[in-house]
């Protein structure tokens, strides 16, 4: 462990620092880490509040070791955070950066998902302030980084609501559709499906007969059970829990049929040792990023290891579910 | 502790346990203290599944100390419950009857709500079988108990789901409507809502004024925040959360408004200490109560001692919520 | 709920507050509700950290509504706690009370348990300053109060640590001696074990054949187990958790014996809704007390009523355990 | 999702699954997924009791698909585990041999550690009967998988009872010694260590000037702060938290200093998602692996990518902990 300043060169001196978007857990454990990091490089850092919005008011303050104290383990962030409509007008942005200019901040770091990223991207081509992006969605849908910040934290809080909702399924032999986040994504429906045993899972991903219900619960090999857990996807296109609940009831008059939407508790709570740890080393790696000249690109984890990838990339592409895992959940549902 | 049979005298020698409505945490712990207690007196026990249904269905298995084993830590109930439609019926109910004494179950004890008890009570006058009632119910809302097994778990389920939703709504300085359980009294959100610091709570027991949420929040000596926690008791007369919220908007468009009801997960998971212990103490004084030669009563708990109340009482009169506490919760979270 | 300021007649105008000995989870509730409703009543109020230590140096610091915000849900105390010894001593009173006198303050809430009691009382009496004890204790062993802060979260901490500890045992067939707190009472012990189906417990108050472990655990109609818990308060006169396994592995050198100590882990923790709400109403009605002439009482819970107990009372009379419960155990883990 | 059977070639066509060495959350999940993933492929399953004991005294059980239903969400393993030292002898494999004969099974699932693989390598030399081995520790020390069952449990277990200590330690000015498992392995220590802010953290792959805490926690940049938590690992050379409390107290009178070993309360709980996901992947590619006529070889997960490793390489080769965390570590203590 270090024992003194390690000053390291380069031409950035004082780093700012925001959330952006949907809160998640492990936002505080990231901004702690990219305060204590830049200090430990002899650099000043800035906190942001409100996200870009902040910026446009120079909502700005100053953050020292003891800032961050006590953080790691809260949800939410200590920065708040925002969607800002003005940061996407070219006015908007000019006043953000004139604001950064007056404060003296000549490096950003920004905690938030790929929304964040294309207002990032924009602002580091027409003005001469370089960003690095941190991950940070319980969606864990952003390309170029197995792991965002959150997503784990969701993924048990999700299983544990799920396991109570079992309970009661067990109890009163009732079919329950679970609604869970990720309107673009079916990471958290997927293996929080896997994860809690459920008869069937609703991704966004998934077309055809992979949302035929009726097979994947009744049909072949399927044993006859008196509860079923259904997990949906918030992003399904057939409407969400409450629009399949309703088909389902209509098709199955006997069925005690009801529906739960888990909604905003999902972003909430202490993170979990992953998303502790991962937040630390990204926030990290952010500043050491930044300290090496580097612009325009995401920090992510690959492999359990550091890369960098170029914010063009993160938001254009698209991550993908891992499939076999659909096939896994049928498997160990029989 | 003992250490050998202790026989109790008493005409009953073979006990029928069943939960019956919805279920609720700790029902298990109950379940296991009827059979162990009934064993300890040198008596049999005869688990009846799904509630009345299972006294319709002759749904009947025998239970022995290890039947129970490793069920304390349980939410749920093994036995399963159901609500009958069929023992509302003087047909289902000598049915039931006939079945009873087919079995030679000569004593009930009925784990539920009031509607069980009413049941329950109707049973014992057409018919010659004592039956002792054990409070089980998330809502508290049984009269002649100060407490009702799966209450206590229920709560700290909601808090813990609102400190959740409490990070995302300072983060994003919302205001949330939190929709929890409590059809007909407010028990559950006003407990829970002193506990996470609510801005405002709506319960069915409060009329007029103190269902002017614009004065709760806005005016006389109340703070000016950001975000607010409202919780509303989900038999609210004004249409529950959403409802509000819908209402609320339209007062204030400015505010970002979200709601989340919390549903079934409230009636789910591990019950508490105070669950365990009170549930086994109730499950074990019922049957005392019955080799004591009651019928027809309720055992609850005042002041924390045992207490026996006619079904008649606690089906008919009303347990109000202390009111004092609503006070409180206006003052503290100024 | 309240929308304006209600001034309260009455002789204190600053009130200061602190929490002193071990700390509890809900001190921070109790705080909360201290600030909030002494500025409801138009009260200044003082925090005095680390106990009577803050007196004695003037480690004032002033408190507003804001100062409280969203500490409710916390474990610890934002005052910090300590053991005074300077306080002991009369010189150390008198500069205490100078210090009190300068910084305007007339009135005082004390959360702590006995021993800062003890010392409460004792500056009551020696010097002209209203005295308001809220008992905060996780070891709930204060007379004239069914309740003390901290004690049901301590509790739940305790039997989720049990639960997981038996998990193991049961894999593995072990016998495991867990120590809990309680240095000189049995209450977490005692229900504790219960709530998680102990099949023995040794708690201070009970001497003689109920520490005969043996017997407990293997005479008479005890069932046969291959694995056992036994849950131990640390105030155990026979030396607690590791001097038990070691007696007992020299008798039955086949048993497969493991220690664990919960330790420190006990007292911290969010609070559980029943130490948030009831925190909450001692924390209030210790102010109500102060402005209503009260002095040298604590406020206390009796059958869910508030009420004041003089500090000559809570300190010297002892309040013991239900012993009925310690039977109901024997019964339950046969 | 699959809706029938299907039937894989291969010449094994009863499989027997067992747990053994210490219990690990997950292991419940990675035998249900055996037994699913047999069932699916059209084989049977036999659960082998007790581990190795279990083939000595032919414990054996036919499972089914209901067998292993409400498992996936608990601690421990339904099959209970043993340390057995008859199958060290040439004997006791034999007759193990014999009785898997005897009932017919034709291939193994082991999950365990190393210590269990170590086994299960010599039994495959000596006999004609494939092995599959499932890494389940709490430890994550296994060679050839970036993942073992139960580890990210047990972290998450440690880093709630860490954070319970830091409101202790925060709220008296105390500085504890946290001693967490990990005998052999810091993976425990140094994780948890970095998500929970830990002042140090000792393991035992450093040696030398990592040791000296008084260096780590004093000199330099170090923020001189009023409480500190130091991790410790139980493998520690200099003899655990206990010693190296004692030794710390000796140099520094005025420290508050105490000391908690976590102890077995890390092996239990439900298993978080992470667990329950891998454990369910590993476990069912054991399976494919002896229908595919694998043996004597470990599934493992590495980069989140099935794969085979040799018992003889799992077994030999040592896992080292990411070096660059414990910098990390330091760096954010600051």
């Amino acid at each position: 462990m270090p024992a003194e300043i390690h000053f390291k060169m380069g031409k950035i001196n004082k780093i700012g620092v925001l959330t952006s978007g949907g809160d998640a857990p492990g936002m505080n454990a990231a901004i702690r880490a990219v305060v204590r990091t830049a200090i430990y490089h002899g650099r000043e850092v800035i906190g942001i509040r409100q996200g870009y919005t902040g910026m446009i008011n120079s909502d700005f303050l100053p953050l020292v070791s003891t800032s961050v104290s006590d953080i790691l383990q809260k949800g939410g962030t200590i920065l708040k955070s925002s969607r800002c409509e003005e940061f996407r007008t070219p006015e908007g942005r000019k006043k953000a950066y004139d604001n950064l200019k007056s404060a003296g901040i000549d490096g950003l770091v920004v905690i938030g998902g790929d929304g964040s990223f294309t207002g990032a991207r924009l602002f580091c081509e027409e003005f001469d302030i370089p960003i690095v992006g941190v991950p940070g969605t319980i969606d864990n849908d952003i390309y170029g980084t197995d792991y965002t910040i959150g997503y784990d934290t969701a993924l048990n809080t999700v299983i544990q609501a799920v396991d109570k909702i079992r309970d009661t399924a067990s109890s009163l032999d009732r079919m329950f559709f679970v609604e869970v986040m990720g309107a673009e994504a079916g990471f958290i429906a997927l293996y929080s499906g896997i994860a809690t045993g459920a008869e069937a899972i609703i991704i966004p991903e998934v077309k055809g007969e992979g949302r035929d219900l009726k097979k994947l619960l009744f049909e072949g090999n399927r044993r006859k059970k008196s509860s079923n857990i259904i997990i949906v996807a918030e992003g399904d296109e057939d409407g969400g829990a409450f629009a399949w609940a309703e088909k389902f009831k209509k098709e199955f008059p006997d069925l005690d049929i009801r529906v739960t939407v888990l909604g905003h508790l999902q972003r909430g709570g202490s993170p979990t040792a992953t998303d502790r740890v991962n937040a630390s080393r990204l926030g990290s790696a952010a500043v050491e990023a930044l300290l090496d000249d580097q612009k325009s690109v995401m920090v992510g984890l690959q492999n359990d290891e550091i890369v960098l990838v170029p914010f063009s990339k993160a938001i254009k592409l698209h991550k993908d579910v891992n499939r076999e895992l659909l096939n896994l959940a049928g498997i160990l549902s029989i």
